[in-house]
């Protein structure tokens, strides 16, 4: 039997800057459960503030504001800081890259954790995995995309480090955060923006300004989110608040991928239901992206080291699983496809 | 800035009883995560001894153990206790169900968690999700499987409710605790035997005593392991450490995982380097399989309450899914597995 609990913790208390938009209770949500977590398991003693992009800094300032203390702590998208550096992209999504069970297995029980880790060590980050996306949809475009050739001259919002594989496609790729893409698409200051998924996209309403929506978007197969910590901040914790914060982040990462997956399939409904026409990437697009995104990796191998030594390892990981995948898992799901239920 | 913690919380010890075998680091390791985190996080205050199955209960006596109070709480396989009743195996595995994502988003963001906590109340059991198997291979046979009517007959060890359907089909269930496998087919007490995938399975040496090795594993498309608490222990425990509780579960959730994925290809690999023959279950095998599936569900829709009523809620959910990851997912999935990595 257990006797009450008494609390003698000094409190802790920390600000967490989200790079999302309060209105999606997905990916900003991820920061509201792990928020909760950290609060319910310290009986209240350490309390994180979560505040929407554009409060405290811009959604895209968040990794400077870590790396200088001025917040504790955010929660991003990894890729979003590839100006900075390449190899921050591997953390959260490359084009071509693992899907979402594959990702998470090379951070938690591959060398990606390991890795990863030592990269952010440069910005004074300790990260934690903060929720997977899934495979993402390919996004909104005014036009029908028939082949590589339409790709250009395109302006295309899309999600941080894709945007260099669009660019060497003769696309204008546009870094926008998720709560000003609306308005640019209605705007037509850009052709077509990808977000992520239907849940998602349909509360920010990209399908009134938009009339095709494509599958799937190849530059994430998934698209892991992270929370990065100062690592002062984090250091100074007492070990069962260290404790504390990984399992909170653990928490949030099988929520929000369960909140992706639980919602999207209605969302989806909803929007063929109100005209959205769905339509996959020809096998021309997918071929001419893969091969330009190959040639990219080959590129960055060369002229970035922290990107060849992750790479590498990926790379590895990557080619495994896909073989792994291709039994037991791809063969139940396409059996079941193809099935009346 | 944080100040040291001091801790006052008055001592909980609990016992754990796993129905897995201590050579698993996957599938019984869980366990041992969930425990190390929940000491982590409580320091060392709220303490959880982990003990191998037959160390305190056999295997398939830990529901009977958490009922009675006997042990404070399991880590188990649902679908073991489908003899108590069917609809527990709904929480783990039933043949030609939902894949790892799916069955974690119902239950986490569906209703599957309000829908199974209310049955599970019945056997005054609190449950936390426990790691998942993903898709799992369908085992090891002495004898090529080249129609339905090689079922016929068949010493078939498998995983709880699947016998239900190798019954029907006229083969011979057996369900046969993971540490009692390998003896029972070694001795030809049983012509096949099926547990997970390659890793675990070549750690309990199958490949040794049968030489092919099917996929996929169609009732267990994925396997959801689960935590079963006494719900007085349970409730006993102050708010702190009921939160910290769900927080290691969804941890130890998240790692299983990611071991199981991590860690299958290298196995896979070593058992074909091995002389393993990996086939795939000919597509009259799948169809009968799927069709003698149904028919028993349609039964247990009318013999049994429990069951209507969660299935119901489960198939809806699971045609949904299967719906959307068509696009994005499995669209994704298969153009990388075309690929050369």
């Amino acid at each position: 039997g257990a006797a009450p609990a008494v609390h003698a913790q000094t409190a802790v208390r920390w600000r967490l800057a989200s790079s999302f938009p309060r209105s999606l209770d997905t990916i900003y949500g991820a920061a509201d459960v792990f928020a909760k977590a950290v609060k319910d398991m310290s009986g209240g003693k350490f309390e994180i503030s979560v505040h929407a992009a554009g409060e405290l800094m811009p959604a895209f300032g968040v990794v400077d504001g870590v790396q200088n203390g001025t917040v504790e702590m955010t929660h991003t998208a990894p890729y979003y800081f590839f100006g900075k550096n390449e190899a921050f992209a591997i953390g959260g999504a490359i084009p071509f890259g693992m899907n979402s069970r594959q990702l998470t297995a090379w951070i938690i029980d591959g060398n990606g954790g390991k890795l990863m880790r030592e990269f952010y060590a440069k910005y004074n980050i300790i990260n934690f995995v903060g929720g997977n996306t899934g495979a993402q949809m390919g996004g909104w475009f005014r036009k029908e995309i028939k082949s590589p050739a339409d790709i250009k001259g395109l302006k295309f919002r899309i999600g941080g480090f894709a945007g260099k594989v669009i660019e060497r496609m003769g696309g204008v790729p546009q870094n926008i955060p998720g709560g000003e893409i609306y308005q640019a698409l209605e705007k037509g200051t850009i052709d077509a923006a990808e977000w992520i998924g239907p849940y998602d996209d349909q509360k920010l309403g990209f399908n009134k300004v938009a009339p095709f929506y494509y599958y799937p978007g190849w530059w994430e197969g998934s698209l892991n989110l992270e929370f990065y910590i100062n690592d002062k901040a984090f250091n100074a914790l007492p070990s069962e608040y260290k404790a504390i914060v990984q399992a909170a982040a653990h928490e949030a990462h099988v929520v929000t991928q369960g909140r992706y997956d639980a919602r999207n399939p209605g969302a989806l409904k909803q929007l063929v239901g109100a005209k959205t026409k769905v339509l996959a990437f020809p096998p021309t697009v997918m071929d001419a992206s893969f091969k330009t995104t190959m040639e990219l990796y080959a590129q960055l191998n060369e002229s970035n080291p922290d990107w060849k030594k992750i790479y590498a390892d990926y790379r590895n990981f990557q080619r495994d699983q896909v073989l792994w995948f291709r039994f037991a898992e791809s063969s139940f799901d396409n059996f079941m496809q193809r099935q009346k239920l």
